[in-house]
Order: C-alpha cells, then structure tokens, then sequence
C-alpha cells in the first residue's frame, strides 16, 4: 500500500489572541460563570495524585453530596462534559440482556435509549408528548408490562422546559418492582429541587454548566449503595474503560489509584461552583431561581407571550415559550445574538420551531439578565411586526 | 421497597477558598502551565453552537493539525482527558470481531487491550520487555501469525521513557498487511518528533497536559479519511455514543450540529496552548525539548545516577532514572514534594520501585526547572546517605 504523500505546509497557523464576544448567556446552557469561578480556573495546577488535590477531591465530593442532597458515598464529578456523566450512569447500570425503560417526552429520553442499546440492554419505552411530564399511571402501566431492571426519567427536560414532579411516585413503583432508578438532572442539580436521597433516586447525573454556573469539562454522578453494588457486581466489565466505575472507584474511593489525569482545573472550577452554592444554601438557591424565573415568566406573558409547560410542571431553570404566529423564530434568535450579545435558543426535536428556550440557571438567574432579556426580546419582537 | 431514611446534616460544607501549593511539576504530567493558558481559561464562555465558537473550534483543529504534522480533515478534540481520546481511536476503529494487536511493553499497552476488548474486539500481543521499544522483526511476526485489522503502538511511553523508534518501519508492515495503525502521542506531541501523515500513522492520540502543557479535559485525535471511512461503515455502531465519531463527525464537521456540550473553555485553553505551539515552531520545539532533557540527562549522569532506556530510544519528555541501591525510591519522591514544591513520579508495573519518572516536557522543559530539579534531588539523595 503506497504512503500517503506529505503535503503539508509548513508555516504554523496564524491564528490571533483569543477575543470572543462577550455574551449573556440565556440559553439552555451554558449560563454565565461568576467571576470567582474563571478566576479558579487560572489556578496554577497540582498533579491529580498530589495529596493536596486528594483534598480538594474530598472537598469537592462533600460539597456534590451537599448539592444532590444525598449521603451517597459514591457522588464524583466525571471527567467529561454531562453526557458524559449520563453514560457512565446507563453504561454501567445496564448490563447486556437488562431491559431499561426510557420515557419519549424529550429530548434526553432518546439518547438514554441510544446509551441503553450501547450498552447492550434492551430498551422498552413509557410515553408522553414533548411538553408534558410522565404520568406516573403510564410508568406503572410500564412497569407492569415489561418488569424493566432500570428505569430513567428526566428530572428537567431541557428540551421542553418541563420539571417532573412527583419523583417519589416514580421512584416508589420502581422499587416495587425491584428496579433501579436513574435520574438526569442537568438541569436542576443547584438550581430546581432534588432531593436525591429523600425521593428514593438511585443514581442521579447532572452537568455543571447549567445551574452550577461552571464551565463544562467535569459532570456531577452520584450512585446508591445498592446501585453500586449493581455496578461491581456486573459479570461482564463496562464497555467503555474510560467510564467503568469499577475503575473509576479505585482513584474517588479510598485507593486514590491512578486511573486517568482528572480534569484538575475543571475540579478547581467545580468546587468554587459549589462553594457558592453552599454560601447561598441550596433551599434558597432554589427559591431564587423560582422568584427570578417568576420574573421572566410574568414579563414574558406581559409581552403576550404564552409557556409550552403547564404551570404544575413548569421547570425554572429552561422556559419554553411559544412561538407567536407570524414570527420567525430564528430571526428573533438571531437579532437578540447578534444586536445584544445575548444567547437564547431553539426548540429541538417535536417543538422544533415552536418554542423558544430561555434559560434561567445559576448567575443567568438574576434580575438583571431577566430585565435585560426582556426588553431585548421585545424589541426583537416589534422587529418583527409583532404586537402584544 | 422501603425508602432510604434521610440522614442528611442540613448544614452546607464548610469549605475554605482553594489554595493548592506552588508546585513545580517534573512528573509524568501535567506539566507547569504556561501563564497565556491559565489567563485564557478564565475567558468567559461563549455558547458551543456560538457562531464565534465555531470559528474557535476552526482555529483550533488548524493548529492541532499543525502540531500533529497531519493535512487529516479529521483532526479534534475529544471532550475528556487522554484516556478520552484513547479510547475515541479504539473504540471506534475496533469493531467486534476484528483483532487488534497491541504491545505489552509498558503501562498503556495494557490499557489498549482493555479498551479494545471492551469494544468487542479480539485481543494479540507483540512483546517486549517494560524499557525497550518494539522490534519491527516482532512485530511483522506478529502481523504475519495473527493478520490483526488493528495494530496499536505507544510512540512515547510514559511508564517507561521510552520513543519508539522506526515509526514508518511499523506502519509499513502493518499497511502491507491491510491493517491500521493506532499511535499513542499522548507523552510526544508538541514535544518529541511525530509526523502523522509522512510517517503513515492512520490515528493518533494525545492528551495537552504533557507536551503542550495545558490543563487536562480536551485531548487531541487525529484520523485519516480510510481510518475514518472504517469508522463510518461500521455495521455495529460504537459501544460508547459519547465518544462516537460518526456522532461527532456532525458537531465538528461541516454541520455543526448538537451532539453534546464541549468543553468551552478548554479549548479556549487548548487553543493559547497549541498557539504557544506554533509561535516557536513544531520543530524548534522538538529542539528545546531534545536540549533542555539533554541538560537534565548529563545532570542525572553527574550525580551517578543511570537511565533507565537505550540511548536510541530516549524519550526527552520522559525520563526514567534507575533508582540507585540502597535508595529509597518514595522517600526521595517524598522529599522533593514536602521541602522543594516539586513533583516527579515512581515507576508503574513492572518498573515499580526501580526507576523515578521525570518529565521534561512543554513548559516544564525549561533551564529553570530543571536545575532546580537537579539540585534538590541531589539533597535528597544525599538525605539518604547516597553518593555520587
């Protein structure tokens, strides 16, 4: 076979000092940093077995348990971005010849099923409609039919704007049914109410970019005695050596063996996040992000503008708003970008074009973000002929 | 089922500002990381479908493309630390039921396997002890008994010190033989000679916290189009979706469509890093690195002390130093830690206890570090009765 014939040129690449635009980021993440947290991030680096960073692992894994509101011996940060986390929840929950039941109600749902399949698991399916949560009579009605061994839910739909409520009912069907209960809470660990521990969650994921307010690069998982002991019982090994939490045990559990370099400056990063939300206290840390995305919702109503969640599930950290007849969704997008350096999004998926989605997560979760998102929506609005 | 009993102390954790020690890291990686880096990752974030980071991501795949000696359109970073990118390559080039031969010459040989096995592929060794490169003649026997479809290398050895020689040897053969070849650059890129394209190397992999002395969480990968033509006509989709490339071909290829959230600001790092790069030039820095491990090499040898590889497979971002008799390998690791802020690491696997490992690598390969390594080991060694 003939060599491939080096055409390279050899001058290095000119490329300029990084200066992006300087956005306000109200989309579904990820939200603007405070100020404490990029200055954590040009913290000089330790070497990931340096005992001092031993420490800051410890710290980190207090404060994550503080945030999940669990007891959860086995709550890490995962070193890669929150689907990341997600895959080393499915990928190691699911073994070859599980069944995991996986709700079609969003967004996330399909890519636990395209986890679960990887994983080689069998996936069964409880629907609902994008916009709506799962109605736990359909998740027994499931459960009845197909005896799942694992059972996912989306905590926060990013793509829908939709909070599940009622989690105990969900988690209490499935452990009638012997089943273990993984939740995606992306967009609600530090922002919306979990309560991991007290709802009978078995394994919940989360990212930091959302309503920690962190840079992506290390993922919030936390897992259950009984969830773990799944895991290290499994007779074939995970399929991915670089989220087998068997390993993965060895380096966050008393060992502190060299599995991977961790992500130390996103670690730095993480911990400062959730220092803060210590200092605000994770209750009201909640009710904040409530009363703020209140703001926004009444605002946008005032702007005529109606929510696709119904009130009972609406999710303060992602708002989906309608779409008014007339408007070009991705021109407002669009003009709020690029006349305001503010960042908002699309729908995906069944709302593609039908919503937009307006995040309110962490330090995006202030007055002034909401004032300034709405007086730029509206001129967007008017933009574009609309009157409310 | 009955519910966990909360226990929760409602308390938030009570910890302090980060404060890590000023180390100097002469260890395995990460390596000391250049001032432009660290100002660069308190950056504030742009979103990852931002049209501004998506000319980044441009800049930064023009510029790894550079420091990799590669025209491959291919050429990203994986969302993770090196074991990422690692096993990115693997995951997707095995296929289940293909062979992959792999060497069992240091640490990541192994992990290779496990990698591969995981990815259902079916598992041959070519030998050579911990400490020596492969041997062409072995690996051509190798390729001639078992005909494997993948054939992985580790470039730069990093349990070990050791540079493989004879690159395009090993390509050849395994070209010849209709297979691809997978190198492992985490310990040499941007500092050690590597030439993807000329030498016939179909993947590579690499990770930023060692010779391009950037924080850890976005690593180097770079395909050629029949590497990624494999990937693409795959029958059994990858077992891992967050590393599968056909998924990320649509986020950093012409698409840009969601797959999932990069790490913004490690690329926002990786990119001051890989400029870093090509400011001084790929080669004048394969220099710098020769020349200043050279000085760290004649001092080793001034103080007595021996290196662990040949002269012909000296790997100047890695050097292994036998531990002399009577010497105490960790004391004299400890010492270096707790009196002189200064990281360098023990032997791993069939090493342990008999070298030290020194790394010598991107910004770590300065005058400064290493006479300042020099000189404390020297009162170390001392401290335990050693004599040159």
């Amino acid at each position: 076979m003939s060599k491939q014939v080096p055409t390279l040129d050899e001058r290095p690449p000119d490329v300029g000092e990084l200066t992006p635009p300087d956005r306000t980021l109200m989309g579904p993440g990820p939200s603007d940093v405070h100020p404490r947290v990029l200055r954590a991030m040009s913290t000089p680096l330790v070497g990931h077995l340096d005992p001092s960073f031993v420490e800051i692992m410890d710290e980190v894994q207090e404060l994550l348990r503080y945030a999940f509101r669990t007891d959860n011996r086995w709550t890490i940060p995962v070193s890669g971005t929150g689907s990341a986390s997600m895959e080393a929840a499915i990928g190691n929950l699911v073994e070859p010849g599980d069944t995991m039941l996986v709700p079609t109600n969003g967004y996330f749902g399909g890519r636990m099923r395209s986890m679960a399949e990887r994983a080689g698991g069998d996936v069964v399916e409880v629907d609902a409609p994008w916009g709506e949560p799962l109605d736990p009579v359909d998740v027994e009605r499931a459960f009845d039919e197909h005896q799942p061994d694992v059972f996912g839910f989306v905590h926060a739909e990013t793509s829908t704007g939709v909070r599940q409520p009622d989690v105990s009912e969900l988690t209490d069907i499935a452990h009638a049914h012997d089943a273990y209960v993984i939740a995606d809470c992306v967009t609600s660990l530090g922002g919306v109410e979990m309560r991991v521990d007290e709802w009978g969650v078995d394994v919940a994921y989360s990212a930091p970019q959302k309503c920690l307010s962190c840079p992506p690069g290390a993922s919030p998982l936390t897992l259950n005695d009984r969830a773990m002991e799944k895991v290290l019982s499994r007779e074939e090994r995970a399929r991915s050596w670089y989220l087998d939490l068997s390993l993965l045990e060895g380096y966050w559990g008393d060992e502190r063996a060299y599995h991977h370099t961790a992500p130390i400056t996103n670690v730095y990063a993480l911990r400062e996040a959730l220092r803060l939300v210590a200092e605000e206290g994770i209750e009201d840390r909640w009710d904040r992000h409530r009363a703020v995305a209140g703001e926004l919702k009444a605002g946008l109503r005032d702007l005529g503008l109606e929510m696709n969640a119904a009130e009972e599930c609406w999710l303060p950290s992602l708002n989906a708003v309608r779409v008014p007849d007339g408007v070009d969704d991705a021109a407002v997008i669009d003009r709020l970008l690029d006349e305001y350096d503010l960042e908002i999004a699309s729908g995906l998926g069944d709302l593609e074009g039908e919503i937009w989605r307006i995040g309110c997560m962490g330090r995006s979760a202030r007055r002034e973000n909401v004032e300034y998102l709405l007086a730029a929506l509206a001129d967007a609005l008017a933009e574009q002929g609309y009157e409310a």
